[in-house]
């Protein structure tokens, strides 16, 4: 628009009342191609990442025991819901304070419902070095979503429904959005220096601090560890768990790729491509370590093994996929795949009773992509992020612990223990998820 | 163009061929900008669409007993395989008559084959102010097989697979294409005023009422009403239920978001992003509200009830996703999923034997989301909306009669007593869904 | 840009330096738009393509017996992995020629580490004309591991884990690359005038060839084939397989689509269009006819065989899936169903024992599909196209067999009769998919 403008001034008068009604009629694509591209990657993205909240309720549904599937399932979609309403009346805007806040004075700090723009919005008052707020809502919301679905497998097979959703909704209406405002929002942290791309400790080590405080509190399955041995509970079903991995893999590349938060010009776009090469080969070579690693360990492989491989993988390049090359984000996936290997049994023998090894892959693979960011990302220091993990990490924790506490203490968590032996789905919700099938 | 066209007379004729060539070679981004982002929400949109088709498979082969779990998948892939014939054989150009008819003459109002542009469609030959013809195609190809997906959960587990596809044959190639002519071709109920954004009466209720009238002529299934009472029959496998609603739940956003058949401005993006938030809130507030309700009703949350909970809030939504706040989805949604928690055991008291669901999700939420339009979106009437329903609701419910009368009354529509009893899989297929597990 | 270069001299020479700001700053949407479209397409594409090993993944875990479910789950993971991981350290580059070699000097013919663009790319550096380099990578990465994912399938429930997934290895960085090169490498096939738009042959029949030659040196299932009788093995989940169905369905869009390698034009978001609209009718052409012939020769719909009829329709538009009228798509669609109904058997006589259909599928629709592009495509001949699929099939059956037969007189590729019998996932991984049915 300056050239035109320029070329206006030079090619006389004359022009004006012609050149006045184009650029009155429609802005150009140069104006608005932007933030056509990036709203798009929001909504594009979004919708894989929504796609992720099915991957979590398959992958807990396969990794549970059958009596439980009817439950583990109820509180996928009952989270993901929960989620939906809780960032819009408070998330949101208590994560990103200044943006849209419609509700002010005494009650301004705490309820400040989302608003959307008005229906066709025009181009003047569009955030047109942005995107529109409805698809940014849509594409933040999905990752408050995703940080109650990590702990949901956690504490599957002994948890209460409804405790287990009134922490949720304390934890995506306010843990969440509190401790990541602290660096999306433009906090303290991200004043610091914190480098967390699209949430390795923000969104994953965060579930997985809630998940950890709350199997502590909660304690280990009955029968799980006896005579200091740990019992295995297989999984009632690997294939669903295979296409909870697969869903989990393919919303990644929304869920990293989208927070380029840009799409408009080509370095944005290239670094989207970049993104999606790299958290590619990050999954890969996390299920390929484990993959090997178990052969060699135990002689044998062991899938749930190589599916939370490929998950640590995920998580772990989820906090720099951007600036690593793809050899980068093999050797940070790998590492995330030897993580799982190591971990699960180390949380076995402190007695942490986690179903589907959502510490290990979420909270454990978070820390380690978390500080993995500086051998590629100019500008950030170990330090600054071991600080910022430590510092979501307790705040989440502690919050997350005294609200378990408080619900054991008040209504209590845990179901009976002839209603955990029956399972959860009899004794719970009185509906079985394979009624026709008997158990061997 | 007019503008460049202006400043080339100001500066001389010196530059004319250069000018000319230049626009020869390629028209600017402001000019098929438009053209290509509408096209891509198309495509997009319609891949999210057509992945419901799945949705449908997965929902009615989880909701119905492992002993018809083939017969359903088999029904579903084959319904939509027969539409996407139908749609191109007849539908598209009898919904939408002017555009492309390329058979005149006396079988021309009949059989209008869908064709497709040229291949390397030059710009000038381009529909600029809207899409493709093919993308246009492809999306609404997949409209016209969700109505047809719809019926096949109610009449599930009796019906014969041949008649019930004859059905579709005509569902998709006449009854569907005739009455959202109606509207969305230019007819009659668009020009009274009538509002159904993405189909909540063109595409639910009319599925539902298809469905309703095969399900009185077929009457329920043996044993499901004894002695005044109902027998529950319960599904064969939630988590397949549970993964068909979230990819019903996930493709809905190209139902909805592709409806506003345009995304190449800032108003029309924005507006897509809009839905997308608006219909994820529907969705989750029609999955709390059964949620809630079932626990309070029964003591006991009722996972069947959260998933068409959801389901309804979605269909609920999708006769005006754009023009409510996100408050306004919330208690549209949230009244759809109470609907279904109070309709399903009224049916069942009126011994109409829906086995999925389907009729309180999309006929009745389909109702309630057509007359919550005027809530919202000015310019509309409680009265209108009324009459546009009713009319497609007596037209579809009276034609689907027929030809279910038609087809009852000369090849029999339901299998034999002991079919049935056997299941149609071994009965019908001679081929079980899950030959292995023994049956307890 | 040359219009404005134009103006400007005309327009004189006071306003260069501001002209010249406009450029750095911020190229015209003219400019870089095709490069954002393009490359967008890759990713949507890319990732639907991911999809697919999803979708293969759940048709053969569903088509497999119970007790080898876990093993089938576990190639069809680490193959995807592997897949990654070989195709960017030597597939890739090897592939296309002259495109990105890092490594030169004496290593240089053979390990070609892919690198991606810097980060923050200018516009100035991007290949303006086409799209980024990692999302040509991630999309072309997914044809590379769905030649993989077919082989899988065929040589299912006896070979061994290890000697597989190194077969994967020499695919997916060597004979793939190898041959795909000859065509979109720009190598003698293309130069000779072969077509084969996304690859029936280079893609579908070469991983069917490479199954084929498993699948002969392998041998048949204990018991398949016994006294000049085929006994059926039926899979254990239909409904998975249908999942997996509706899955590569989907993922083919992104296949197909995809392949048109640019969107940023009219010409050429509308020949996308056509491609999604094409692939979609053969897919459903070929599951009516797979429908009807199964009804007429068997006096029963075969489900397996409407899913493999949809199967073979895709894979039978996938080298032409651009020039054909819909009626096209629809005959050619067909014709691929009927050939599954008709040579699944055939197989089975020469006790070529393919446990999911992959040849019929792949190779035999795949030769179809590359044969029927002349009746669409100006500039093809049959005998070219014959001598592309000969050329093809010979080097990838050829090399194959000998790595087979490398890997049998070595490490062996068969499991004992014993764990055969007591399925795989037992005796090779101690792990079954569904540990809590008993089998009836």
């Amino acid at each position: 628009m300056k050239l035109n403008k320029s070329l206006l001034v030079g090619a006389g008068l004359a022009l004006l009342p012609t050149f006045a009604l184009a650029q009155d009629a429609a802005p150009t694509f140069d104006e608005i191609g932007p933030y056509l591209m990036t709203t798009l990657l929001f909504l594009v993205g979004g919708f894989l990442v929504f796609w992720m909240a099915a991957g979590f309720a398959m992958l807990e549904a396969g990794l549970v025991r059958s009596k439980n599937v009817t439950t583990q399932l109820t509180k996928n979609i009952a989270l993901f819901s929960i989620a939906s309403i809780m960032y819009w009346l408070v998330g949101f805007n208590l994560m990103y304070p200044g943006d849209g806040w419609i509700v002010s004075g005494w009650v301004g700090g705490f309820f400040n419902i989302t608003s959307l723009e008005p229906v066709g919005l025009e181009a003047a008052d569009a955030a047109l070095d942005y995107a529109s707020v409805a698809s940014d809502f849509f594409f933040q919301l999905m990752f408050c979503a995703t940080t109650a679905s990590i702990v949901s497998g956690t504490l599957a097979e002994r948890i209460k429904l409804w405790p287990f959703l009134i922490f949720v909704v304390v934890l995506t209406g306010f843990i969440y959005p509190i401790e990541a405002s602290w660096q999306w929002g433009g906090g303290w942290l991200s004043e610091m220096g914190f480098s967390d791309f699209a949430g390795s400790t923000l969104v994953h080590a965060a579930g997985g601090f809630a998940a950890l405080a709350g199997a502590l509190i909660l304690g280990p399955r009955i029968g799980k560890y006896k005579d200091g041995r740990t019992i295995p509970m297989p999984g009632s079903n690997l294939t669903l768990a295979t296409l909870g991995t697969f869903i989990l893999w393919l919303g990644w590349f929304g869920f990293n790729g989208g927070s380029q938060l840009a799409a408009g010009t080509v370095g944005d776009i290239t670094d989207v491509g970049r993104i999606f090469a790299n958290t590619n080969m990050a999954a890969a070579a996390g299920s390929v370590v484990a993959l090997g690693l178990t052969q060699i360990m135990y002689k044998k492989v062991d899938l749930t093994m190589v599916l939370n491989g490929a998950l640590a993988g995920l998580v772990s390049i989820t906090a720099g996929p951007l600036d690593p090359s793809l050899f980068g984000a093999l050797w940070i996936g790998g590492i995330g795949g030897l993580i799982v290997v190591l971990v699960v049994p180390m949380l076995d023998k402190l007695k942490i009773d986690d179903v589907v090894g959502a510490i290990p892959v979420h909270l454990v693979a978070g820390f380690w992509g978390t500080m993995a960011v500086p051998f590629y990302t100019d500008g950030t220091s170990f330090v600054t992020q071991f600080i910022g993990f430590a510092a979501i990490g307790i705040f989440v924790f502690v919050v997350s612990a005294v609200v378990w506490v408080l619900l054991k203490s008040t209504m209590g968590i845990r179901v009976s223990q002839e209603a955990e032996i029956n399972g959860l789905d009899v004794s719970e919700l009185g509906m079985e998820a394979y009624p026709e099938f008997s158990k061997g």
